[in-house]
């Protein structure tokens, strides 16, 4: 990373050349929306925001940003929890907030064109009017976009049965640090050539500016129904969750909470959920008729031999929604009862699920803060919520502790620091304990053969080589003062 | 590319320090099999064929090669048809053949870890044992291996609704040209990092050298059943295909074939296909017994509703293999009606079905060769089988000016030249009218990101940017020339 090689007010006052000007933002407060995404804890304050309105506009954008090598971080809507947007600062935030229109959708061929800036929510209400939806549906659809979606590889409660951002798109179009068109991907099975697409899935700004999206609609299931099953030990949820899949049924969507997480959702959403079961797991089937009908009755009969003290099947889709909506409100419900909370996101192999909340219980007690547990069981994909109180000192460096811990422990069972939420700034250290430094070096060449300069989202990632050992004794430390 | 910097006898003996004398094989006798892949004309002899049996020996073999500039042609069974394991001259062939070991099957969480030479049929006949199977399923399975199927991302008549080789496994562990080891992907759902695995699936040994696979399993699907359409005209048999999938039906397989295969496969196998035909598709339904009744049903009618002269459905499972035999003996069957054929590989948009077609018997006429047509219809991969006889002067120069031509409509449709063949040699000119010189660019410095020097199986996959001009204008030509 070099500086810039130009100053803010004249890199200003080129954007303004050919972007309308009202969209090339240098004032701190229109600018200050703009310095943290979801992640609000990581912030910055950039040189500049701009919005372009086209792809060529866009492509002029990283020509002058690359003539005068000042870093440029894309966004969407900013919703992402790994801080992947957060600005740089001395360096330009390309909003894609304006290109937000649905290009075209095709329901013979069931797919939809899309300009980046598209919300997640807004593909599937256009396409209800074909029976057809977008598979992924990270908790934030109503307000993310299908660009950041790329960007972090989103999934969504329904991503065990549908799959992730990567499984569910066809092709990309993007443009390169040097301004250059490229598409990744194509309408094929199989695109030609190397895999381009699915290493830009998930890269999380480090190789190009998304400019459009081709999207995979799926047809709408005939039936959904949900089976909710109370336990009393996460060990015989744990288990129940590896019987299902075992047994043969692909869930749409199986998900688990533990005894905080329960009451909390249902203090919150009166969802009718057991308050005194340890563990609570929601799942649900969806097909034809005779398909729902048959793994409903499966899972039921699994859930009550591995120990099940309560078994509920919706009847009906009111119902089907309420059961649904104690998890959907799971992170406000724990937002009510504290003042501020981190949410965590890692893998683990669905076998460790119980050891794993067990010695969350033990951290818990061991950093003095409560946590709720809400977990996309069906695929190991775990979401701890951190309570803690931003005012009290020392309580929110405790916390990034605590999360730390979880993370390395994911690691140690064999999982990942990410599920869903992207690396970003958030969970650079801990790249440093999931991959050793010929890993790291391989995706530092990558980065370079799209990004000589690294202009693109720097700092983000993919940590710099020289700190990772620095990170790992510390890593180190914090396990040894734990044990 | 540079040349070696050892000689061949010298490189041998060293060779032999660490690897079994009896596998460096130097003599052409040996060699000669390895000469080149199941692409047979084109070929090439070696300096040398290496089999170690270790991946420590793999990875002494790649510094050896790395150190004296020496050019790696990594190869399983070498049943590829695009020629990707054809040899380079002064360089070495690293057989994987001796790396045949499962390593382990996991009922529970449905995987199995596998040394690159276990072959594709191998996987489901000892995960049989636990009601498991591996889903890609290429027509070579009897012999080719997971680790070529990772190097071409190998499809099958399955991978409609299963999915290609990417789809279906977790990581691959590989040895780097610098002779270190790699593990690319996780048992994640998403792998955080960049995804290196989806950019290795399909790579054709540019990258490095694959040592271990860990696939996912799936089990059998309770029950199937196949129903066989035969039509008097493509077009109605190309619509057929799209009426089903917008259905919404994803059938297990569904495979097309034109008048002239029906009737060379019929005469070897003897399946009941109607002789007079112009097309036939056989479209197979797995799942639940009640699913699989009910997609039959609703895809027998729609099949009469696009105009079906005949009908079966299999009513056993010996009917459904004998319906199955006539499309899977296609190859032979045409083997056996002329001296030599061509087997091409691409892929096309569903809705282009018939225009394509009709289209290439025009080709055929032009060109004075006949052609049979086999279509994993589903996902618009088509095998055109190029009849000709090498011994008649020209007629294998022609044969792949149409094979070339063929490639070129693909595109032109919005296809893509290769689906599940690879590139190889075969098809690398076809690579600079698949993509243009900024995309082949970004290819290369991915290539340079792993292998900077070159040496994995250079001259394959990727079309060096100084010939893509002379490329496109004999495309240019041919196409003028057929006008």
């Amino acid at each position: 990373m070099s500086t810039p090689t130009i100053d803010r007010a004249e890199l200003a006052r080129q954007f303004r050349t050919f972007i309308d000007p009202a969209f090339v933002i240098e004032d701190d407060e229109t600018i200050r929306p703009y310095e943290c995404d979801g992640l609000s804890m990581y912030c910055e304050m950039p040189w500049l925001v701009v919005l372009p309105e086209t792809v060529e506009q866009v492509q002029q954008a990283m020509r002058l940003c690359q003539e005068h090598k000042v870093p440029v971080v894309a966004r969407g809507a900013g919703t992402g929890l790994s801080a992947g947007a957060m600005p740089y600062a001395e360096g330009v935030v390309l909003s894609l907030a304006k290109f937000n229109r649905i290009l075209e959708i095709d329901p013979l061929a069931r797919t939809a064109r899309l300009q980046p800036g598209v919300r997640n929510l807004a593909i599937s209400e256009e396409a209800a009017q074909y029976g057809l939806y977008y598979g992924p549906d990270p908790s934030s659809q109503i307000a993310c976009t299908i660009g950041g979606n790329v960007a972090e590889n989103s999934g969504g409660v329904h991503c065990l049965k549908y799959g992730l951002t990567v499984h569910n798109i066809l092709s990309v179009e993007m443009v390169t640090v040097e301004g250059e068109k490229l598409v990744v991907g194509s309408d094929a099975l199989d695109g030609c050539g190397m895999d381009m697409l699915a290493l830009m899935t998930g890269s999380e700004g480090l190789l190009g500016i998304v400019t459009e999206v081709k999207v995979k609609l799926l047809p709408k299931p005939e039936q959904a129904q949900v089976v909710m099953a109370g336990f009393d030990s996460v060990q015989n949820a744990g288990d129940a969750v590896g019987g299902v899949i075992a047994h043969g049924i692909i869930p749409g969507g199986l998900e688990m909470m533990d005894g905080f997480a329960i009451v909390a959702a249902e203090d919150f959403a009166q969802a009718g959920y057991p308050r005194d079961a340890a563990a609570l797991l929601l799942c649900e089937v969806d097909g034809t008729a005779e398909e729902v009908q048959e793994h409903i009755e499966q899972a039921s009969n699994l859930f009550r031999s591995f120990g099940a003290t309560s078994i509920r099947v919706s009847q009906s889709e009111e119902e089907r929604a309420l059961l649904w909506k104690g998890r959907k409100s799971a992170f406000p419900a724990v937002g009510r009862i504290s003042p501020d909370y981190y949410c965590m996101d890692g893998t683990i192999p669905r076998r460790h699920l119980a050891y794993v909340l067990t010695e969350m219980q033990k951290m818990s007690e061991h950093y003095g803060l409560r946590v709720a547990n809400v977990f996309h069981a069906g695929d190991g994909n775990m979401h701890p919520l951190i309570l803690f109180d931003a005012n009290v000192p020392g309580e929110f460096e405790r916390t990034e502790e605590f999360g730390g811990a979880i993370l390395a422990m994911c690691v140690n069972v064999g999982g990942c620091i990410t599920g869903e939420h992207g690396v970003g700034v958030e969970k650079i250290r801990q790249m440093a304990i999931q991959f050793d430094d010929l890993e790291l070096a391989q995706f530092h060449a990558l980065k370079a053969a799209f990004d000589p300069d690294g202009l693109l989202n720097p700092g983000k990632g993919v940590p710099a080589l020289r700190h990772c050992q620095e990170y790992r004794s510390l890593e180190h430390k914090a396990h040894t003062a734990e044990a």
